[in-house]
């Protein structure tokens, strides 16, 4: 970004030395890399970026947004707005996203004005229309869970009508050959509802046993989505990095574990799967990332399921096209962390190596509690684990919101696991010694 | 730093919600950090500090700094001046510092003011001025090169001579048991002279052979310590921090090696170094952080020597109070960072565990070569090594400065040592492919 470093003054006193050839060649020109959105993948994306070199311009709703705290160069602003975002984009070279909500139009209108936009509209429609997602993996051969786009509460009772006739719709024929999942048994309900796009941490989520239940997924006025309840033994995660030239790298699978729909703890890698179905679930993912044309890091969660014949199957779940919660272990549990990797590839740099650094690495996630003040926590959780790595997002605390997380690693997965479950408990004041 | 944060005006739209009490305590009470210098040290410190959820802010010379860059909230503004740095201490917890330039007077000023310095002047000082760090650890009974304050070059020349004599004068005596140094022989010549203030990268020392190579050491008008020339075997730096309330952590003792009298290679731990120098080196630093005051991060650089009846012997060189080149490893190389340690000593937080990760951890620096643009050599590097650990400084690159560093790791040390070397030579431009 040749030309946004000169506009921000660091040329003017070197010019005068009367070099001007030189002087062009001195000037920095590592890139500047625009993020949308102050959130904490944002946040940790910048504390990433700064052994790479590269500058940081960042787009947040607030001054107090988790990123806009430690970002040196913010723009306020909505991102809903494109004359902000045009202006935005003037002075960075490539623009990616803490968030998914940036309007699919003003992305479009972005790229025609000749902003490199990473991952691109095209790509990232897909993580953030839960319909076009489905569509565009049956398309592929990607297998999902049985699903269809639903009218009303009687087209949900239809939808449950439709799996017992034997579930085929969707599920379980992926040419990339992982199992179908476990098809709702009985009346067909419970169905799962999701609103197709806005959802987050299981808002817009619904399991409805009944037409009755089925109305409040209606009432946002956006599309739904139904799918077949799957029966999973659990969630995993398989999350891949790919650049504009194509290089892609896969991190060891993962098993997510959610409460209450909401991302609670992750285990690098997952313990006990079997190496043709984690490498299945890794070639999933890159050839998702390929063919959906994906920038940056991709998060392809999955739901494993068991099939009749004991064999492992697995379904996709949802994307994301950003670093990802499932991924935060790799900040202390990989030799190159998700966020330098996705910055990596939306700069085309060549990518870091994805491979563990440890045997096993658990993520906790740290929620907010009743007690709004961590710091007391905060300095018991570190004198009691010198080895504990404590991530905070720099949130005010509310009550179930994710205000940091916690990673721990080593050899013995019981006592690593341990070790994060009580430092995320005991910061969110659920247990006290 | 309940005020600052509510001065930041994250508090206006809560108190709103009319719960005056429960608001106060919402507030987030994580500490602010003030860090004088822009420099690089600065920006790692920043970086360390994003995970802990402290607020930082940067007291630097330009907007140009490496620091100033990637740091948000930046005053820019000279630190030798007194009410510029009253002014930054407000906002903020605690002070530490990315270099040791801020006079002790004001730093005294500060304290009388209730401001927390960290380190405080009263240890600071020993890094400061190489005079008063030697009469230190003469009273302690560290062990150091024989040397004394000299007058002018033919006191120099008495110096050498009072060498010949037998060089007892304060080499070897410590009380901590540490071998003494290698006289220089014949003339008492070469002698080491250092202005006592100012140093830094070997500008500032001379290695004089006669009274008429030692007028340059006296130009500056600053006060000259004479040492004896070391016959080092090689040296190393022994790294400790210590928090207020006393719990101090040792890294493992590091290989340093200069080269043109700047740091090019730092290994980790320093390879054949037996058991008992090892445990006496951190010992000697962590004596000297006690006895000092210091809190943070200390380095104490050695020299490692062979006494005559083949054992090995130790002299401290000099003392830095922050982080320091030869702790740049423990970013990929130690389970908790100098840098994290250094933050979790000036806030007196539980210190994190300093041992390393792998077996072998090489960095080396990067140093700007003829060619400006380093950007391709970037590429490269990363390229051919996707397990290479780039940590860049944003700052421009000029002939011999230090702009960056590499880190590698893993279990064979030569193989370690030769990707941190080809990524280092390949950056500067030494070397082509
Ligand atoms: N078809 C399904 N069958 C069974 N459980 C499901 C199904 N779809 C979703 N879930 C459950 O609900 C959780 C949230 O669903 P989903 O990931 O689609 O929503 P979200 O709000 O986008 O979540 P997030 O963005 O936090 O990952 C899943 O992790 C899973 O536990
Ligand atoms: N007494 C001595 N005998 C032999 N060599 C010495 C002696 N003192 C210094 N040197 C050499 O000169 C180098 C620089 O000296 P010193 O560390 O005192 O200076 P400096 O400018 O403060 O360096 P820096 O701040 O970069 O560490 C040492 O690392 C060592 O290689
Ligand atoms: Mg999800
Ligand atoms: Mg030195």
């Amino acid at each position: 970004m040749l030309e946004a470093f000169m506009l921000a003054g660091a040329s003017g006193t070197r010019r005068s030395r009367g070099e001007p050839c030189a002087d062009i060649l001195k000037t920095v020109t590592f890139p500047v890399v625009g993020i949308i959105g102050g959130g904490q993948l944002a946040r940790m994306t910048h504390e990433a970026g700064i052994p790479l070199g590269v500058r940081f311009k960042l787009l947040s709703d607030t001054p107090q947004d988790s990123a806009a705290q430690v970002v040196g160069d913010v723009v306020i602003g909505d991102y809903r707005d494109l004359e902000t975002l045009r202006a935005f984009a003037r002075g960075c070279d490539v623009i990616t996203f803490d968030h998914e909500h940036v309007p699919t139009a003003h992305l479009l209108a972005l790229e025609a004005d000749g902003v490199a936009v990473r991952p691109g509209p095209a790509a990232l429609v897909h993580a953030q229309d839960k319909g076009v997602m489905r569509a565009r993996l049956d398309e592929i051969g990607v297998p999902c869970p049985r699903h269809r786009i639903v009218a009303d509460p009687a087209d949900v009772v239809r939808f449950a009508e439709e799996g017992m006739q034997g579930g085929v719709v969707g599920a379980g024929s992926g040419v990339v050959g992982a199992g179908s999942g476990v098809v709702g048994a009985g009346s067909g309900f419970p169905v799962v509802l999701k609103t197709v796009r806005g959802g987050y941490d299981g808002k817009g989520v619904w399991i409805v046993g009944s037409a009755e239940e089925a109305g409040d997924a209606f009432r946002a006025g956006v599309p739904v989505l139904a799918e077949e309840k799957v029966d999973f033994v659990r969630e995993l995660a398989a999350n891949v990095v790919r650049s504009p030239h194509g290089q892609a790298v896969a991190y060891p699978v993962v098993e997510s574990i959610q409460v209450n729909g909401v991302c609670d703890t992750v285990i690098a890698p997952a313990p006990g799967l079997d190496g043709e179905s984690a490498a299945l679930a890794q070639r999933l993912a890159l050839t998702i990332a390929k063919e959906l044309g994906v920038v940056g890091h991709l998060a392809v969660e999955l739901f494993e399921t068991r099939n009749d014949d004991g064999t492992t199957g697995l379904l996709v779940n949802e994307l994301a096209m950003r670093p990802h919660n499932s991924g935060h272990w790799t900040q202390d549990g990989a030799i190159t962390s998700q966020f330098a990797n996705h910055l990596r590839a939306v700069l085309d740099l060549p990518l870091g190596d994805p491979r563990p650094r440890a045997k096993w690495t658990v993520m906790a996630n740290v929620l907010g509690g009743d007690y709004p003040n961590m710091y007391g926590a905060f300095l018991h959780c570190m004198a009691r684990d010198p080895q504990l790595k404590i991530h905070m997002y720099g949130k005010d605390v509310k009550p179930g919101r994710k205000v940091g997380h916690v990673n721990t690693y080593g050899d013995d997965l019981s006592e690593v696991r341990a070790r994060a479950r009580h430092a995320a408990d005991y910061l969110r004041g659920t247990i006290d010694e």
